[in-house]
């Protein structure tokens, strides 16, 4: 009998679990606090939907399986098709609709250290709202997220899908390559020119034209960029349409007080075919090689492709599996590796009584204890304590109980208290 | 393209998902008091696992599916089956393991009102103790969760697999038809003698032997028929074994307080194959036609036949869908409809920047709002804040901002603040 878990899964033992519910329950707070809202959907949905417009690649990589019925189904690969799915189900939804979910997908990929077939995703999305202020607000309550988890060092990408159709309208590309070319793009930061030029002619494009791209893409400067660009696509109305949004963001971003966070780079262009407007990722200046740790954008037509009624969208997805990763290794998550924080030794069966009435007490605080269930002696007792790395012990005895009192050990300083019985919470109180 | 979610699955909306997440927060608290930790496992398992000791009835209803390499799967249909695995793959973990874990699991059965292939399930198992006080403790903690929720009427029903097989022994029946009879028993409050006694006689038993069956198990009574039973099973190891468990979990339940809570039913003998001592499941007295809502009992073989060491366990899952269900029915989940508290409107575009500041304040303070994020005018960002049942609407004017003041209304009553602008955190604070 194979014990380990399937292949490209985990199992999240205790310790691992406070160190993810510690981060999730960090960044649920934030985005309650943004006024989202939690929605949970199945983990499986219909084949057809979910490939309707995922793409030939990520098609692959889903788990596809038949029920009983005959019902052609998949694990879903991402949150977003069911959030799209939702809202074109329940057109009596009051828009804007904020909603967040925090829930694990399946892609059957190469398993790597970071790479799992199951994982986390970790969304907001605005849906309903054509407005830049929609994107701006996704990305500060992003930014919000990650300064609440001790991060500092982070920037934020931002670019534009319809920049991007102007760059390719520029060069007098051929338009219908448009989503071949962008994902060429995306990747100028991890491969270099060489290899994107390349691709590029792959695309159709000629040397000259590649030589131009390069020329408008490999810019940044956050805004006096914008008049020179302005001028260069002055004919081109996507292109002036998506300087114009960039515009608006950078002046909503001002009033968020996240200007400063915000770096245009019109090389960024994200894989995913259904983005139409503003284009985000988030990546730690001293961690650039690991690739972003969030990322999102606008994409105001995917709700109807998927059935539904015109409805523009925007969100964002913190990459929660590479944040805890990262978190773990700069020692962030020094946690306890239970939730234990007593456990009530007896010294004696006859005190056994006296030890579960002082659980009962502290459980009713909310104190989490655990008593004897192995009816060992002494000793064995606070072995296991001190091996489940419980912060304190409480020792029953045969002579401190006759003057209601207790002895209170702190498992790490080694520290001993005497308390009375009636302050035994006071005590816990006290010492969180 | 179908947009509702696949059949026997749901979504869940935010209505739903504060209702839920306020009976899921409330018992994890209990369990975390109890001293139990989180674990979590994969959504699918090896196949072959799943099935090892599952019945054939289980089989029948998992989600089976091969995943890209070959591997035969199947979605979990239980929580216990991965604990079990988890356990064997680590013997490390100090013991007893005390673990919880909330999660969905599948079955394709019928779907009916309360049955879908998708459900929730929530257990407590303690793992490695052979001290009936694990029982007790799972009990104890699963009647705080019902009360901690705001049940009043239950009862719990106790039994044990061990006096179960005594009586097989003392009618003379074929013990290799010992968990067919169990099952047969099991049905006997939902159908009837009439209906249990044939399927008795298919196990092969005789008119006289049912006579004498149900003469032994259709008796209740807490502690005065312990000592007959024990006359009557004088020479029957197994019966008396499983009395001295029984008695001695009557006297650990004296000292946790639940004692008048237990109720001896001879007739419990619960579906599961795997039980091997004490069994028990928790009814509502007002609501016996439902059946159970929480059940579980002691399997010290499960663990052992999985692969893993020799280990005890036990524990007890609560039937949280059904106690989802009937909480709503009950009026017992009377919440607001999201978690957002107030709507922050803006009289005009000119004070918007004001409002965002607003917004920053609160939620720095962990105070769910939201802004206009639709450039609407006052009335209907006001009409949007209704019919989000939003509680609070703070209104900011011109003439106020002057002053640095805004209105504040209460949604329900209709009353009207005037508050400074300083003061803001303070009156909502004080409205918690």
């Amino acid at each position: 009998m194979k014990l380990q878990p399937v292949k490209g899964t985990r199992d999240f033992l205790p310790e691992e679990m406070i160190k993810r519910n510690y981060v999730i329950e960090k960044i649920k707070r934030v985005f309650i606090s943004y006024g989202f809202d939690e929605v949970q959907t199945p983990v499986f949905e219909d084949f057809d939907l979910l490939t309707k417009k995922c793409g030939e690649e990520i098609k692959e990589q889903i788990f596809y399986f038949k029920d009983k019925g005959e019902r052609e189904l998949g694990l879903r690969f991402d949150l977003t098709v069911p959030l799209c799915r939702i809202v074109a189900a329940n057109p009596q939804i009051p828009k804007p609709f904020k909603r967040f979910c925090i829930a694990p997908v399946w892609r059957y990929e190469e398993v790597t250290k970071g790479r799992k077939r199951e994982f986390y995703q970790c969304d907001i999305d605005i849906i309903g709202s054509n407005s830049m202020e929609a994107d701006v607000e996704c990305i500060a309550c992003a930014i919000d997220c990650l300064k609440v988890l001790g991060f500092r060092d982070f920037e934020v990408l931002i670019n534009n899908r319809k920049i991007l159709d102007g760059f390719i309208e520029l060069i007098k590309a051929d338009k219908s390559k448009n989503v071949d070319i962008f994902r060429a793009i995306d990747k100028l930061k991890k491969f270099g020119k060489e290899k994107v030029r390349d691709e590029l002619r792959k695309c159709g494009l000629s040397d000259e034209q590649i030589k131009n791209l390069f020329e408008l893409i490999l810019v940044s400067d956050n805004e006096t960029i914008l008049e020179k660009l302005k001028d260069k696509m002055k004919n081109i109305e996507v292109g002036i349409e998506g300087l114009k949004e960039l515009e608006e963001i950078f002046e909503k971003a001002k009033l968020y007080g996240i200007y400063k966070n915000l770096k245009l780079d019109l090389s960024l262009a994200r894989g995913l075919d259904y983005y139409t407007g503003p284009i985000f990722e988030i990546i730690l200046r001293s961690k650039e090689r690991i690739g972003s740790i969030a990322g999102g954008g606008r994409y105001d037509n995917l709700i109807e492709m998927l059935g539904g009624r015109p409805t523009p969208a925007t969100g964002i997805s913190l990459g929660i599996e590479r944040i805890i990763e990262i978190m773990k290794e700069e020692r962030m998550l020094e946690l306890p590796k239970t939730n234990v924080k007593v456990f009530i030794a007896n010294v004696d069966e006859k005190v056994k009584g006296k030890a579960i009435e002082i659980a009962k007490k502290l459980r009713k605080e909310g104190i989490s204890c655990q008593v004897d269930l192995m009816e060992r002696n002494l000793k064995k007792q606070l072995d296991f304590a001190n091996r489940l790395e419980v912060p304190f012990s409480l020792i029953v005895g045969l002579e401190e109980i006759k003057e209601e009192k207790v002895k209170i050990k702190d498992m790490k300083s080694g520290k001993e208290y005497e308390v009375k019985i009636e302050n035994i919470i006071k005590f816990f109180k006290n010492q969180q």
